[in-house]
C-alpha cells in the first residue's frame, strides 16, 4: 500500500473562523452540550479520520464577549466520547506547566484504558497569559522555563507509565496473587521542578504510552518535538513555510536517531468548501464581514504578549516595525514569527491582517471546491510539506459535513486515504510503534 | 410522600471484602475495563439508586500484591459512565491536598455539564501515606494542615463555579454578543495555600455546584462536614455508633444554621445476602478463609500510620494498649478510633479483628436474608442512624445483583424507596437545594 495520508479533526467552538459561530452553518447547541461534540466525532469517524483533537487554555480566552467560548474540559470530554465512538483516536490537550505529573499520568493512562488504546496527549506549555495567575503565579511563567519544565515533566510522566510492566497483573484468584511486585517499581524522580516517588497506581496504558502530540514551533518547541513528539500540529500561512518546517523537523528527528516516519507532521488547514470556487470565496467574505475588529485586535495583542496595536490605522499597509521582535515574545513565539513573516512579504493593511488571522488564527486557509481542496492536500502531501492535515473547519458542523461528504471520497478514490479502519488504536492509525518500557524488558514466552 | 431512603453504590475493585476478588461471584474482567464499571452502574440504575461512587487513593494501595487493585481514575471513569447511564448520580473522589483548585473546579464543572447535572464530588484530604511523595513532598502532609487546606480549597473551587452567573451566556449570533461580561467576574483569591485569579473558563455547572460529598469523621472532618457537606459517607461497626454520629452531625449542621435535611448521612453497609441466614454466614466465612494475614496486617498498620502489629499473637485477645492513640494518627483518625473502640468493647483476637476489618475496612457488615437486610436498613433509617446507605457489596457483581433483585423490591414495597426516578439531577435525587450564587443574584424575569 502506498504512503497514506492522516487526518485529524480539530474541534474548536462552533468553527475555527472567529465569526463562525454567527454563521447559519454553525450549530446552535451550547458548547457545554456533549451531544454536539459527540456528533462531530461520529461524523469524523464516518469520514475515517485518524483522530479528533481538543485544544485547551487555562484561562478564559481573549475576546470572550464576542466569540463562542467556555467549552468543556478536554480530558473529561474525550472520556465521554470514548463511549460514543468506536475507532477514532481522541487527543486531549493538557499542560506541563500547570498540572501535577502524577495526576496527569493517571488521567491519560485511564483515558487510554477507557478507549482501549485510542488516546493521545497534546503536550502544551500553555501560552495564554492568564494561566499563571490561575495557578498561584503572579505572572505567566517564561517561555524558556516552560520548556525546561516540559522536558522534565514528560520524563516523569512516561516513567510513571513505564512503572508497571505490561504483564504486572497476574490475577491468580486461586493462588491469591493479584500483582507480581517484581514487575512494578518506583520512579524515584528528584528533579529541578518535580519530585515523584511512584509507581503509578494503575497499569501501563494499552498503547504503552498514549500518542505524544506536540504543537510548539519556536526553536525550543521544535527541539522538544524532534525529541519527543510522535505527531506534530503546526501553523503555516503557505506551503513554502510548511515545507521548510517539515524538512527541518524530520531532519532534526533523524539527527537524534529517530525514524522520520515516527514523527507525523500535520499542518493546519482551514478549508472553506463551496460547490464553486466563487461560493467558497463568498463564504469566507461573509464570515470576515461578521468579525469584530476589537476581537481581532485583542487576539493580535495577546499573540504579542500584550502589545497594543489599537493606535494603528486599519487601512494603512503595515510594516514589521509595527511589531515587537517575536524572539522576545513570552507567549507563542512561533505564531508571532508567522505573522511578522506575512507582514514582511505581503504588507497587508491591519484590517486585511485581522481577516487573515480570523480565518484560523494563523493557519493556512483556503477557499475552493472539493476538487481544489483535495488537490491542495494531495500536493502538500506528495511534495514534502505534510504527512496529513489538522482539519480546522471554519464553521461547525456545516464545513466538516462538506469535507466528509465531498473531499474524503476524492482522497479515497485517489488511493491516499483509508476507506475502512485497519487498526484499533491511535498508534495503529498513525503507523506509530508501541514504545518499549524503559524499566522492564518484555518477558519471553515461557 | 413519606421520608425517602437514599442508596449509593460504592464501587470498589471486585467487591469490598478483601478477598472478594477471589470468590466465584466476582467478575473476571480487568479493573481497567470500563465495561465492568458500566455494567455495575447500569445495574444500580435498574435498582433506582441515587448514585454510584468511586473512591480514590493517590498512591498504589497497601497489600497490592494480594488484592485486586490498580483501577481507573474516577473523574475520567465517571465521564465515560455519563454516556452509558441516564439517571443515576455519579460521585468522584478528588483530593484537596494534591490537586490544583482551578483544574479540579473545571473538571467537575465539565463532568456536571456532561452528565446534565448528575455529578458529585467526594472531597477528601487523602489519608494514604504514599500520596505526599508522589506530589513533591518528602512526607504525607499532616492531618491538621490537610483540613486547613481543604477549607481554603473548597472556598476557591465554589468561588470559581460562582464566577459565572447562570445567565452569563447571551449567545446572540445576530448581534455578535456571546457573553455578557458583567455576568462573569474574577475570584481574586489570595490565601494561605492558593492564589487564583479566575474567572473559571466554562459556565456554571447545571447544579450550580456538583453535590458536595464528604467522608472525614475525625473532629476536624466532622467540622468540615457540618459546614460544607451535602452528603456524608461514614464508617461504623454498629448502629449505636452510627446513631451518635448522626445526631452529632445533624446538630452541628443545625448549629451553623443549616437545615438538617440538607445534609444526607449515609453509613456504609456491607451486606452478605443469602437465601437463608446460614447461607449468608457461610459466604462471609468462605471469604474470610480466603484472606491473607499479611494483607490484613499491612492494612491495619497503615490505618495506624505505619505502626507494626506483626509481633502480636494472632489468637490472643487484643487490648487497647496494643494500639497507638488514634488522636496521634496522621492518616484516617476516625477509622483508627472505630477500631480501638471495637477492641475495647469486644476484646477480639488479632485474627478476629483482621476478619472483621476484611469485610469492609471498618464499615458495618451484616450477613442475612433479603428480609433481614431490609429490616436492618429500615431500622437504622427509622431510628435516627441513617438517611440512607452507602452500599458496599462484599463481592461484585454477584452481591450487588442480589441486593437489586431481592432487597430493593422489599424496600419499595415498604414505601421506603423510589420505584421510578422522579428527578433528573443528583441534587434532585437527594432532595438537595441548588446553591445560590455568592456573586450574582438571579435576575428577575424581564
Ligand atoms: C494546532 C495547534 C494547536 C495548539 N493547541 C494548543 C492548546 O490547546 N493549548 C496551548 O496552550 N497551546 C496550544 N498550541 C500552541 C503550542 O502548543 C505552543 O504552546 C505555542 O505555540 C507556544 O510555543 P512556541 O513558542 O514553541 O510556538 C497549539 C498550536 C497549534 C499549532
Ligand atoms: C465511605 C468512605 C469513603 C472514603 N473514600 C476515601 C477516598 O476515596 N479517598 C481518601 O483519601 N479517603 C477516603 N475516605 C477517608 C476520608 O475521606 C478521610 O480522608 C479519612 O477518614 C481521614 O479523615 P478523618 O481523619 O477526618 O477521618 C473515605 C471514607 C469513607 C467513610
Amino acid at each position: 500500500m502506498s504512503r497514506q495520508l492522516h487526518l485529524n479533526l480539530f474541534i474548536h467552538g462552533r468553527g475555527h473562523h472567529e465569526a463562525g459561530w454567527r454563521h447559519a452553518g454553525a450549530t446552535r447547541q451550547a458548547l457545554t452540550d456533549l451531544d454536539y461534540f459527540s456528533a462531530l466525532a461520529q461524523r469524523a469517524e464516518q469520514g475515517r479520520f485518524d483522530s479528533v483533537f481538543l485544544a485547551d487554555a487555562l484561562a478564559l480566552g481573549d475576546g470572550a464577549a464576542h466569540v463562542a467560548t467556555g467549552a468543556l474540559e478536554p480530558i473529561t470530554t474525550l472520556a465521554a466520547l470514548a463511549q460514543t465512538t468506536r475507532h477514532i483516536g481522541l487527543i486531549a490537550t493538557a499542560s506541563t506547566t500547570y498540572t501535577e505529573p502524577f495526576n496527569l499520568a493517571r488521567q491519560f493512562a485511564s483515558l487510554d484504558h477507557i478507549t482501549r488504546g485510542r488516546a493521545g496527549w497534546n503536550i502544551v506549555t500553555s501560552w495564554v497569559r492568564g494561566a499563571g495567575p490561575n495557578f498561584g503565579h503572579a505572572h505567566q511563567i517564561e517561555h524558556a522555563e516552560r520548556y525546561a519544565r516540559a522536558h522534565e515533566f514528560l520524563d516523569v510522566v512516561t516513567g510513571l507509565w513505564d512503572s508497571w510492566a505490561d504483564d504486572a497483573i497476574v490475577d491468580d484468584a486461586a493462588g491469591g496473587r493479584f500483582l507480581d511486585p517484581a514487575r512494578i517499581r518506583p520512579v524515584a524522580h528528584q528533579g529541578r521542578f518535580h519530585s515523584v516517588a511512584g509507581p503509578l497506581n494503575l497499569p501501563r496504558p494499552p498503547q504503552g504510552w498514549p500518542v505524544l502530540v506536540q504543537a510548539g514551533s519556536s526553536p525550543s518547541g521544535r527541539q522538544f518535538a524532534a525529541r519527543h513528539a510522535e505527531a506534530v500540529f503546526t501553523a503555516h500561512l503557505d506551503k513554502a513555510s510548511a515545507a521548510a518546517f517539515y524538512a527541518e523537523l524530520k531532519g532534526a528527528a533523524a539527527a537524534l536517531g529517530r525514524a522520520p516516519a515516527q514523527i507525523v507532521i500535520l499542518p493546519g488547514l482551514s478549508a472553506a468548501i463551496g460547490a464553486t470556487e466563487a461560493q467558497a470565496r463568498a463564504l469566507l467574505e461573509e464570515l470576515n464581514a461578521l468579525t469584530d475588529v476589537s476581537v481581532g485586535l485583542e487576539r493580535l495583542s495577546n499573540r504579542f504578549g500584550g502589545h497594543d496595536f489599537s493606535h494603528l490605522d486599519l487601512d494603512q499597509p503595515l510594516s514589521v516595525d509595527d511589531f515587537p521582535d517575536p524572539a522576545t515574545v513570552q507567549a507563542a513565539q512561533s505564531r508571532a514569527a508567522v505573522i511578522t513573516g506575512l507582514v514582511r512579504r505581503e504588507r497587508p493593511t491591519l484590517r486585511q491582517l485581522l481577516h487573515e488571522l480570523a480565518g484560523a488564527r494563523g493557519h493556512f486557509t483556503f477557499a475552493g471546491t472539493p476538487e481544489q481542496v483535495a488537490d491542495v492536500i494531495a500536493d502538500w502531501f506528495a511534495t514534502g510539506a505534510a504527512d496529513g492535515f489538522n482539519l480546522m473547519p471554519p464553521v461547525l458542523p456545516a464545513q466538516l459535513d462538506a469535507f466528509v461528504e465531498h473531499v474524503v471520497p476524492l482522497l479515497q478514490r485517489r488511493g491516499l486515504f483509508r476507506t475502512e479502519y485497519t487498526a484499533t488504536t491511535l498508534r495503529g492509525h498513525y503507523g506509530l510503534a508501541r514504545p518499549a518500557n524503559r524499566f522492564f524488558a518484555a518477558r519471553d514466552a515461557a
